[in-house]
């Protein structure tokens, strides 16, 4: 569906950004059940150390082609994150300094956009995250409509308008909007889990033995040996 | 045309290469009219910050064979920009500190190979700027000769002795030199445009407005909708 | 051979882990011929400036699954290098902060993985280093053994469990076990060699002087010219 | 959401899988809007002349993984293509000679996998078409659970249980099961308009004439000249 | 350069086509001296089997544009290949059966396209051979000028519009033109020399001989063993 | 270790080639154990259909320099099959008819090649099989010597001379020397076991009752439902 805008979109529970920026890509999408919601692994941070939540504004453009973003930034509101998908694909520079003080006029937290990105040193000293396919001075074009706030897919993964955006250098996840609070909850749990661990793993404990590894591995057939030399196979 | 040295190159007008730098890839690249001249964006700079342009020498090599690059050491001046290309796909590390010495012993501003490079950490720390399209510690062999100063293409982009190249952390451009007095011009007045609007931009104004998008968008068949609900197509 | 822990490896001669990290990956290589050992250049750093060498642990993956990871950990005494191969080409984030913490309590160097990895920002505040082909926050399964401590290609390069990982901002190196002294002895005498070329290089002489390159060049066929104009091929 | 398998999908109109199948990929993602419901090209024929249409029963698999297909095929009807996709990247061989052998006996018409395949001699000689990222004899484990007949992301595209799916050798279209139909008439009123097209542009007229393209293109700024000399930019 | 249309471009010698076609790819790039001229090899035929040379009318297009495709049949005269670059990497599918309808009326041997192509079916049916990057269904827009008969780099290679093209199973080669009628003489001359070699290989004659290769691997070094046990290095 | 020829391999025992060959590469594969042992499936066949067998030859070789096989081809006895790997990537057109008339003289099987190769509509009229990465008419220089049977990388997979090599339409698999009857034994167990179960899948049985995975998807927790509603995660 291309050329439509849609004004609306759900919003996200109250503090849920700020939570699930705390809580990191790794343990949301664990929470999450590890098999959906992520975006591919070349969706990388244009500088490190950003690490960011909110809701989707989500857009669908032509390759080479940025109209869209300007359409988009009027949909953004305090705290969205603007999330662009290509309907093919495309590592033009799409995006850079001029829309980014578009967007942070709007209280816009970042961009993820599957496609490139340029001024990268003026985002840097702005400190205005992006995440990106690639970074890229070609410009482009504002001739082709595409739509605003509709369901793309966005590096691999099925973002709506309104779902759950974090980002940080692990790469980006997407939680559903209406799983927001479950997640947030299973990935706390996750995480306080995890402290004993850490402890335990930092005191020399295997995790062998944490895990209770050792039964499963010998059912599975895992031999221990000192050598391969009389090994059969 | 392989064996040949071309000893002669044109040369930039004065404070060409200092402006050039100044303005940057993405300002220049559309002064040209974003058609060519731009590499492509899988030639990354091997530390951020970097800002760099000069006249090219060029270096046609056979891949696995850094030969030509000692040959090109001679041909450069203060101010050049060293950029090397392969007759085939190769990401061998044909360049590193010591090369890096040498050249920076002639005044050469920094290295554009389609290829790989290594000895970053040196390279790095001794500020020899190199945009490459591999980190890489494979050494090559010095064995088969290629050209110095022909004209080459380079990561998909023509590169003629003499032309200008500018090279950030957005990529790296390239200005034939008979063009580089009007692009400079023309960059500095897109320069001045987007002054204005950047100072628009951040008090909150839209780019649908100030662009004057909205008749064309109309005009294009973009519609609003306060949901995809009932939409037929 | 899937399901074999092998509990003995070979070491290196005292001293040479901390001599090959001096010595660094690029002159490493070189002083082994330049033919083989070298993994191929997608293996990067997950931070810059980190310089190790170690004796590797090796252990041999299902894609997506890192149960083995947890088996390699009782297998390592400090100075070692873990190094994962899979079976099939994969880039899950297999190794994370938990992991880290439990190798770093037995005294494990870094981490070399021909797969993904994440938690990289906690991973780079606690100084871990890890080379890898992506950072992905993709979790794993436990479900299906490997092996520990058996031949493994990893990045195109056959390392034995014992061989010693040389792994710096260059990349990956691997010295078998048997040749490590032979290869420090050569580096060595290649660093000492650099040294005085560097300063001729850095006090203006060409490398064409320097190596006597010259009458090659010329009987290779290499012509000087003012101009293409004129040449026939 | 990982461990479910669906029972029911929704089911195509009499005769449209015939249809679609007729009308080919291009023609129906055209008639589509040519936005989204195209896979990637990367997937890819065994063999060419293959031109396929039915209802997707989907598939989410774990990399390395085939366990879930052995699922599937028992919520297979005749007429169904098989969808497959993956929580990761992944290329190993998930499926051969005998599952396609199962397949057909349930009237399965081919497969779409966004992973690899294997036996692919056998699978022409018995001309069961697929569609693959790859074609990998690597085998796979039957060890972690995935879902049948869930919404998934194949290729790149958002594929429902129940849309309708058209292979060709042009590649993958999907088209959502409630439009089918509308699609199905556009599809056809596209082939009646290019028909006449055809032989008039096989007669020697220019599309130029045809779509009127001249005053379009005179209205964007396009020059007709003899000769790139004396042009200024 | 956008926006232009070139009219004129210069011819090929009587019979060079015919003829630089029946010697094919491989031997057109050997005769001028493998250094460059021959499109990365990503370049593929969408059948197996054609192989046709002539002079060059190029495209420089917008990505996921077909716009000037058909501005540029009209400059199409019959033995022309139309070649076609874009201003940045893509792959969608530009071209189709309905275009080489038009541009078959008018006698162009084939195409060469650095993005995609989709009708292959038809396209192979009607024997019209195109070697392009990719086989994709994905349309294109008709929203953004480019240029007729400009130099474009096309798969890493320079074209000049009147250059000779080379077509076949082994991928895509270019002539300068001015170089046509030298490059036809030379590959005539290699084709002779490898007859008679041709017959002596086939009767068991080694190239080590014929070639007299032993005298300069011994000079190099190579050493014959029986075995590698007990070498050093 | 560039620069040895090594004169002796291990040879195959009687009928083995002929064996593999009939069994084929994903059978081979699986009586291996799936673990290793297969080059990676960008390895190609240049014409469909061909399926061979016999023990390695390799060639370890410098990019764009195929020198080594002309000095390989001496040590090729009937049966064998040459395989060439390259110290770094490379596509380059490494071997063409040529060196194929010469193989066929000495009578080799085929080559299996981690590069690129040309002339293969005259290679697919001889009906010399080849796998490789590539398909490319860049001609390579002879200046640099590497190694003949030695054990090589190619494509990720060790080979050592004398290991069977295995090439179908599916890829290539190799068998160390050692193990080639006990391989050999197992794959034709493998292809028994299979027989009986492809009279079953065709008959219509399902592979979930044949293999009785259903207690073991039920344990893994797989849940069969109706529709997704309601379904909490």
């Amino acid at each position: 569906m291309l050329g439509v805008v849609v004004r609306k979109k759900p919003s996200l529970p109250e503090g849920a950004a700020e939570k699930l920026a705390a809580q990191g890509v790794a343990t949301v999408h664990e929470a999450q059940g590890r098999s959906v919601g992520l975006m591919k692994p070349y969706m990388r941070p244009i500088y490190p150390g950003a690490a960011i939540a909110g809701p989707a504004v989500t857009v669908l453009a032509q390759p080479g082609d940025n109209w869209m973003l300007h359409v988009a930034v009027e949909q953004c509101s305090p705290g969205d994150i603007l999330v662009v998908g290509c309907t093919t694909e495309n590592a033009d520079g799409m995006f850079g300094e001029l829309l980014a003080t578009s967007l942070r006029a709007r209280g816009v937290r970042g961009l993820i956009i599957d496609a490139g990105v340029r001024d990268v040193a003026a985002l840097t000293e702005m400190r205005f995250p992006v995440w990106s396919k690639a970074i890229n001075a070609r410009g482009t074009v504002k001739a082709t409509i595409g739509s605003v706030n509709v369901p793309i897919v966005c590096a691999g993964a099925l973002v709506h308008p309104g779902d759950a955006i974090v980002a940080d250098d692990d790469g980006v996840a997407i939680v559903p909007n209406a799983q927001v609070s479950a997640v947030i909850q299973k990935a706390d749990k996750r995480i306080q889990e995890e402290e004993s661990k850490r402890a335990r793993l930092a005191a020399g404990e295997l995790g062998l033995d944490i895990y209770q590894m050792r039964p499963k591995l010998e059912a599975a057939g895992l031999r221990y040996v000192d050598s391969l030399d009389g090994l059969k196979d």
